[in-house]
């Protein structure tokens, strides 16, 4: 099963670490745009060529080190249907060297639409009666706010492919507190402990609930539930949770509730957080991989890694390695 | 502003409709498809231009009866490279005939990856300089869970670019109540009233609030506020919402709640929503767009307007007009 090929690359490499492929052109270096701007202008096209040159570089420069590449679809949607195809690209070029790749795609429709988008990432389309695969992701990251049967559609289609899907649960971004933290009413007390003020309230005047518990507890309980019927040998379920790096504290509680739902987790890195922020999130099988993307793929320009940007690759394959070390001071 | 540009074309016309053009192989013609099959093979190529020939005789039949339509992305992302270009030709065409366009895309992602979404649907990508416009989306409909932080950079394109959003607050499939409607802890009461048990309860023993509320009403009222910048001489914010048809008593408790808020109201038709369901939704300027999509583009497959499938667009052109009548039958 797919959990369980990740969980045993991951434990190969000791480096549950996913790479971010998530091409912006300020973060490439110049002699890639100039040589892809002088053949084709200042085209979507020659944006699509660059991305694909820079990818296939970075893909190279992890590939025996890292388990996995998330490249992020709305960095080349922007650039239309040349940027589309290059995602398409970058996705096979990454499946060809070994790589497991989690399409952050973050989709989120009714089910009949659902469906759509499932057999474009993870499914097959048909055409006429011939069955056509459109992309060769593994895992693809969706949006929980419509409610199960907006799921129901991946979930079929992982069982039927073999694949895997992350379903947003608590977000690394700031805003994710507006509506992923509020608090509802619940029958029962979710989190065994909780300092945070507010977080752990015995309701006692309400009529439908006791207790009060943030909203993103009541999806991870979602998406646990949902997951139950595609869980591995190594214990966990091909149907994963994001869970933000950024908030650890967060990230802890919902460790303990979810306890066969594997966590992809950004935000380390450039988004801030760090090792030792993540040190209470390992259990058994790690039960979770950590992404970075320009802390990694535009190591070359930061002061740690400065470089020629002809040895971009290097910058990143070095700082793979660091964020490896880093990962593995904390690990249990 | 868009949104009074959107009205002016609602009331000239008398129609607050949508016509969703989300194009599926068994509800196109034989004589279509044939064609196509014949030149390109079973291929997204096909496809493509099946999708392309059918909307594109839709629109020509509906462009001066409705005052918008409203491509759904996922349809045609399932076919890949081929149909994601077909998506951006129908969105070009459909503007050449005069018609607003809401692209369907429910997108949502943090901060720095919304901007890049915004700018593929409704604002400007640049390549080394060079400002480039890819889809010519008038409005796109974006997810709200992960925040204000995913929401900002969207509004901020909106501005510059006179475009529009609706944001996902209470949709029309069945699941939208496993997180939409759970019931959260509030400072105030939400509505004025309500008969459902569940929906208006105090909740005098709590801490963080004295009342209960649905999850959607703490969206809706977020959404009334991301759009209070964007107010035009309608009334309504060029940030909208979307609140399904097939849950009327919602939608007009959304729509007392969000007095400056303009609503797509997917659901009429096939997914069950009817003009009698809506009668209570309406307000100064409509205040709402209703959508349909297979009710009118599959019009020629229903027992109602069955006819050779050479004459589809009649078919299409007479439910349009009937969904018209059903609707001003209960207008105030």
């Amino acid at each position: 099963m797919l959990i369980d090929r990740l969980v045993n690359r991951i434990t190969a490499l000791s480096a549950p670490i996913v790479v971010g492929l998530d091409p912006r052109l300020d973060q490439i270096p110049s002699f890639i745009k100039e040589a892809a701007f002088a053949k084709h202008g200042k085209t979507p096209t020659a944006v699509a060529e660059i991305f694909y040159t820079f990818n296939t570089a970075i893909i190279d420069a992890v590939c025996d080190i890292v388990p996995a590449v998330k490249p992020q679809i709305a960095l080349y949607e922007q650039f239309g249907t040349a940027g589309f195809e290059s995602y398409l690209q970058t996705v096979a070029y990454a499946k060809s060297k070994g790589l497991i790749v989690i399409g952050d795609i973050k989709r989120g429709d009714i089910a009949s639409t659902a469906q759509a988008y499932s057999n474009a990432h993870i499914g097959r389309v048909d055409i006429g009666g011939e069955s056509v695969e459109i992309a060769q992701t593994d895992f693809i990251t969706i949006n929980p706010y419509m409610g199960f049967d907006s799921v129901e559609p991946y979930l079929s289609d992982c069982k039927q492919y073999d694949k895997g899907l992350f379903v947003l649960v608590k977000t690394s971004n700031n805003g994710s507190c507006d509506i992923q933290d509020v608090l509802i009413s619940t029958e029962r007390e979710f989190f065994e402990y909780d300092e945070r003020p507010g977080a752990h309230i015995p309701c006692l005047g309400c009529e439908m609930g006791d207790y009060l518990a943030p909203l993103y507890a009541h999806v991870g309980e979602l998406v646990e539930t949902w997951g139950e019927e595609s869980i591995g040998e190594c214990g966990y379920s091909s149907i994963g949770a994001v869970v933000g790096a950024t908030h650890p504290i967060e990230a802890v509680k919902l460790r303990r509730l979810m306890t066969k739902t594997f966590f992809l987790v950004p935000g380390y890195g450039a988004q801030g957080g760090s090792g030792k922020d993540l040190k209470d999130l390992w259990t058994k099988n790690f039960g979770a991989i950590v992404g970075s993307s320009r802390g990694i793929t535009g190591a070359y320009q930061s002061e740690k890694y400065k470089c020629d940007e002809k040895d971009f690759a290097k910058a990143t394959r070095q700082a793979a390695l660091d964020m490896k070390a880093d990962l593995e001071t904390y690990l249990p």
